[in-house]
């Protein structure tokens, strides 16, 4: 099953493949194949019951329109579901047909359903994962002596390298890295606690059958069944959420640095990437765009999903039903958020010079802050002060460079030498800490990687 | 293109249709044939390409996987559309190839085409709605004189009316109605600017094609263009979400007069309804709870679009290109929960019975506040209100009916008779203004069929 | 009370003043004298009680910060300000303390008070929307003709006007000016429906009650008490977010104009505005700031109000309780953001001649759809679709302006003229319909002004 | 500054307190004492001026009022409180004024500040969380044994324990309190980068003074500084929305559990709680109605602080501006809901009578399963299924328990025997592992308190 036009900008077409029909019903097969085979080792249901269940599920040719429609009336797709098998079962071995689903409840087969289809994704977000930060990485490393403008509230302010931006951007999406891989770890639980979440139906064999099915599914078993207790699930939200909001940090500076204004970055453009249907001359940041929806979208189906864990007695009326489409949609969200920025840090391109000439064109106003400091140390900090205000209203009257306007005022000549004003302007010498910070950011982004802990 | 599995609580099959890929490609065209047509009438392009491009649009197999695929490539639909669509007229006729799409831009296109799609589910909703409205009615009516408990903070209150209860719904439900009303009239507008919504590439004709187009689409010609302005829609998708928000609220009350203890209204058992896959006794809130589901994803939807109006200057990097399938889900999960409520209030089982007997079983303590009011005009209220203390209090310990106690304290026999006390506890004297609320409301949603203002 | 320093980015002084303890205690003190003048005059209580009441409400003295702790024990503030009230008028007429609140619920007292404060606020928000509207109309008028780069994607494109952008915003303002007037119109209605809604406890006598109570305070007698039923104030908090969505557009829009590498536009810097506590030479956009932190902020607030509709029979347990915060964080931040943009508007620098080097610093690419067109009608579009791309290539990479590049292409010079090759890049013979566009939005923001439909 | 009356539901006064004014003034002066002290050790700035900050800072008599006016020019409170705390460190100490916040950028001092802040808000919320784990606790060991109806839409199923009921609460609220430690660990750390986050105008020394003046705030110094990475805060903020979330379905299965028709539970009555302003006998679900207001707030709070995390580039402009009043409202609504609920569990009243009788009330409908499963094993299943549709109507219609029904089914009579039959509806013999789940579910909760990991 395809990606839909309407939500093409919605979701990569791996995920979904991993939430078509055709993968969401495999999911549900292997659930009661896995049970039946649990329970049949266990006797507690014939053998060649388990067997014709497997063999019926095996088949699959299920067809998800019609089972949709029925979820619809049921309230749940597990009722046709379980229905549908039965009556394949039945087709072959009616005895069989009884031991279909047994001891488990509708819930169980959709949440552990989920649950598998949710596994599947996280080695695909993982490894998007990994080229992002590998890219992000070895651009940090590139251009860590790249100056460039610092920018607050959208402002010129005083310069950083390229490499520490970068940095930076690694380092939040490695801390969101390492909370995703949790929140998969915590989440990749098996469901399954029958009708009430007591396993009556299977007497005192319900742990066992619990344990064994856990087993058979590669699934942990959690301390009990959480039917209405989705914790788990909100986490692993969540860390989307946090995830595309970084994402879209990520994408906003670099859309930011793509302005013709600007241009010190662009998107890599590749085979039907960025163009206008009107506009031969453009180069658009899509991949940011895309990142940006999906970062305007995620944190709404947060919500959502914390909104529907106020969820009733044993089984709820309502938030448990929101739930498939808001995870669905928000994984599908983050994936797409993930490749598209891994893309671009793949591919971008950094103009070095533009950055200079961009720190250049601020004609020193970005170093006001340095030459007050040497100024201090000599006039002290109020004259120096006001000075400064001074120097820095004619640099912007006269559109001269503040060191050349410094240069002319006899309080400053006789303190700074030439040299001093001619190194005023000079970003590599006003980067402070940028290079211990990017270091700092890089190692920590390692050691992450290999397991360590921050 | 059929429901999902994924999402087979989330929307309804004629919605899913009105979204699917047949569809949304229909409206695409829908906008290239009439631009085109508007354009040859205006003499701004040839009739002969006029015609070319009806006649590739008629043909019309383009495949939505493809396109939606490309989509993601190019940031947008639009160009893999125009550029599918121009090949196919190219095979046909060369020199009207180049008249595809002429003058507008990707968004003028998508925008128009969700314009086109928006106006089908406006009947589909409108119709639903209309039932829904006729059986809150019909139960308003019928039940205007069926005494059951108020109950607030979840707890037994002085009684009202079924029918009361019945008219607030469809006081809430009609209002909305006729709010959405307002809100597709103000959205289904026509979008049509050219690259920079200055329908520049047009000349001194833009205006001029505007309108013709827009006579074509049968849609209203806005003010401007509004490529980055999309308060229109935002309005339609906050109505949706207040529509939700009181189809929740309906349904919450119905799934708690549904629990097993209180038994005082049912769901209709419809084919494929409310059964549990374990348990053979259950009659479960189907159609409530969907329509809960739905009220716990359409508000983070309403805050996902609002979020996204903040768009840059004449196109949006991020907050447009989120918008489609928002929308969508919006209006699935809006026509989904009003579908459900319908069928709800349709085929709802009203036990005028139980809900007697459930004021019985508060053994008149729910009339205490009556017993206060009439002991208080002759006893002074802060003695009323401490007998009253005092005679609830035992009533709760012995398990006796409040008046049985009024009747043995000295204080209230001397001033209540036992006529009185025998009526003290008959909720049909004790319903204050409910009936002519009820008038109100049901009064009120007529005249608002009838077109009358509130 | 003040604006606190934790909010001190999130609301404006008056408003927050709107909601102080001493504004609230008043908005109560008024419902509840307002309620005895009304059944006094009914003959339900005693004239000299309603006088006693007015006169200890009129004292007022009541301590917000006591109430506020008690208000939390009992779950709404209603009872222990009711029960303040009532100790200080049987202080002075014992026999009058018993009709206090008489026949009312909290829920009366508390929904209307909010009322009241709300149609405060309504004008506050009004003045400056009309102060912000006017700034926008001058602006759209004086800058009718200065040209400007349109901007999609964050990407150059075709020129528009100043004056078209502002009219733009302007008419988004405008409409939702229209919005909010509909909202506080609908939403400024009485509460007044007793225990469960039907006013049982005044008998016979609960409609006239209400009437006159609605007279005295000035407020819409609705159909019927709507406790349960949020839908008006959800319309209310709907329309502030969509205006919010407007205004941070706005506001992100001049944000970047005002980015120093474009450098069109700037905030007026008033006193305490813009500086930096380390960078002496930043101008910031705070205004436009605040607004995007306002824009922010009131989406998911909105959601938190649709959400908390779904409210459970005569008298929620939760939902409601969530409302009063949600309110009036909505409004607050709401009015912050309409006067911070007011303020940015009024004073907005336009920097006429930064706007034009802008668009020459593209040297003509954003003209190649131009060039396009009118090659189109003489060599084919096909044609001339590869020698503008051909064209775009080398001026990008000589660096030489698009019309320059065209003039030396063979195939070109025999058509385009030194004139027409000079024209080419002219932005005010490429705006198209912008002016007609420019005058519907301002005309039409006048007609609602006057009072006429859209 | 106390709770204000418009909020009185919405934080506890301790919380309020910490963000208070005072409070807030406080943590903003120990960032300025504690960066002056670590510059004078390290010779940064002179000793005296260190001093001299440390004592105007120590006398800390600035308005509120004042600031929050001024923050709300300035775009940020730290730039008005600088130039107050420098003010007064001139009035004692001239020379000393200008190394006030030397080397800061408001970004710096109002993000540490909040940290500061936040870290006193831990300790209240882990106590309160530590009470109510504890209370939990207790209720799951001392009703281990007490059974009561499963609940699954809002409908009667198969029994549990109310044991395994409270474990299930405590297994999740536990799981938050650990996620909430994190989330603290990782969020606690300082904030200092200087103008643009390398500290450049402490050239060489920079990360030295950052790391002394984390070891003087008793902070963990991070990579760098994340002026806009946000990533920490974000994962503290979603840890409250996921326990507010299992709060709020503690609170909505109590307040379920307390109406009348049920009466299972009860909220204890301390001072002050639980009463109507007009109804006497009525005994409220206050702790949890106000734990539902509270996570009917939060989640969109999180999706606020979610959607804020774009932020562009060095300095936000908008999205961090934002984050004070969304964190200080979630984390004050998260506070006072775990109060609430602390309070609400140590008190709670548990009617294991009533809860028995309910479970009878539904004659025994419930075990159908359980019936079924038996006779399955006996008659084949589909059989068996049939029989046991047509007892449960039987017994619905006739108003018999089920057992009695079969017991007049010959095809039952044959194959279970009266002892069978009177057992059936025992509810202690079909609860499956229950206790094996509440067990593990105390056992992990324990471990956690013990710092053991999942």
């Amino acid at each position: 099953m395809p990606v839909r036009l309407i939500e093409s900008l919605a979701t990569t077409a791996p995920l979904a493949e991993i939430f078509s029909d055709h993968s969401v019903l495999r999911a549900m097969l292997d659930f009661e194949m896995a049970l039946a085979r649990a329970e049949a080792r266990l006797n507690i249901i014939p053998q060649s019951a388990a067997d014709a269940i497997a063999q019926a599920a095996k088949a699959g040719d299920f067809d998800g329109a019609t089972l949709a429609g029925a979820a619809l009336r049921a309230g749940t797709p597990a009722i046709p579901f379980v229905k549908a098998l039965t009556e394949r079962v039945r087709a072959s071995d009616s005895a069989a047909a009884g031991y279909v689903h047994w001891g488990a409840t509708s819930q169980d087969l959709c949440d552990t359903a989920l649950v598998l289809l949710l596994r599947q994704t996280q080695s695909l977000l993982e490894s998007d994962l990994d080229r992002l930060e590998q890219a992000l990485f070895r651009l940090a490393e590139q251009h860590k002596d790249t100056v460039m403008l610092g920018r607050t509230l959208l402002q010129a302010a005083p310069p950083i390298t390229f490499g520490l931006k970068a940095a930076g951007w690694l380092g939040a999406v490695s801390r969101s890295h390492r909370r995703l891989e949790n929140g998969f770890q915590h989440s990749l639980v098996l469901q399954f606690g029958g009708a009430s979440g007591t396993l009556a139906a299977l007497g005192e064999h319900g742990l066992a059958v619990a344990q064994s099915l856990a087993t058979e599914l590669r699934l942990t078993l959690p301390d009990a069944p959480w039917h209405t207790h989705r914790d788990r699930f909100a986490e692993l939200v969540c860390t989307c959420g946090i995830l595309c909001g970084s994402l879209g940090k990520i994408a906003r500076d670099i859309s930011l640095l793509m302005q013709n204004e600007i241009a010190e970055a662009a998107e890599p453009s590749g085979a039907g990437r960025g163009g206008s249907s009107t506009m031969p001359h453009k180069s658009n940041p899509v991949g940011c765009t895309i990142t940006l929806a999906a970062a305007a979208r995620v944190p709404s189906l947060v919500s959502s999903f914390l909104s529907s864990m106020v969820q009733e007695h044993e089984r709820a009326a309502g938030g448990w039903q929101a739930e498939w489409s808001i995870i669905s949609d928000v994984v599908g969200a983050t994936g797409l958020a993930v490749a598209s920025m891994a893309e671009v840090a793949d591919g971008l391109t950094v103009d070095a010079g533009q950055m200079r000439e961009n720190i250049g064109a601020t004609r020193g106003s970005i170093f006001a802050e340095r030459a007050m400091m040497l100024l201090g140390h000599k006039l002290g900090r109020d004259t120096a002060h006001q000075l400064l205000e001074e120097a820095v209203r004619r640099s912007v009257e006269q559109k001269r460079h503040l060191s050349e306007v410094l240069g002319q005022m006899k309080e400053v000549k006789d303190r700074l030498g030439p040299d001093d004003l001619r190194d005023l302007e000079k970003p590599e010498q006003y980067l402070g800490s940028a290079d211990e910070f990017r270091k700092r950011l890089l190692a920590s982004s390692r050691r992450k990687k290999s397991g360590g802990k921050e």
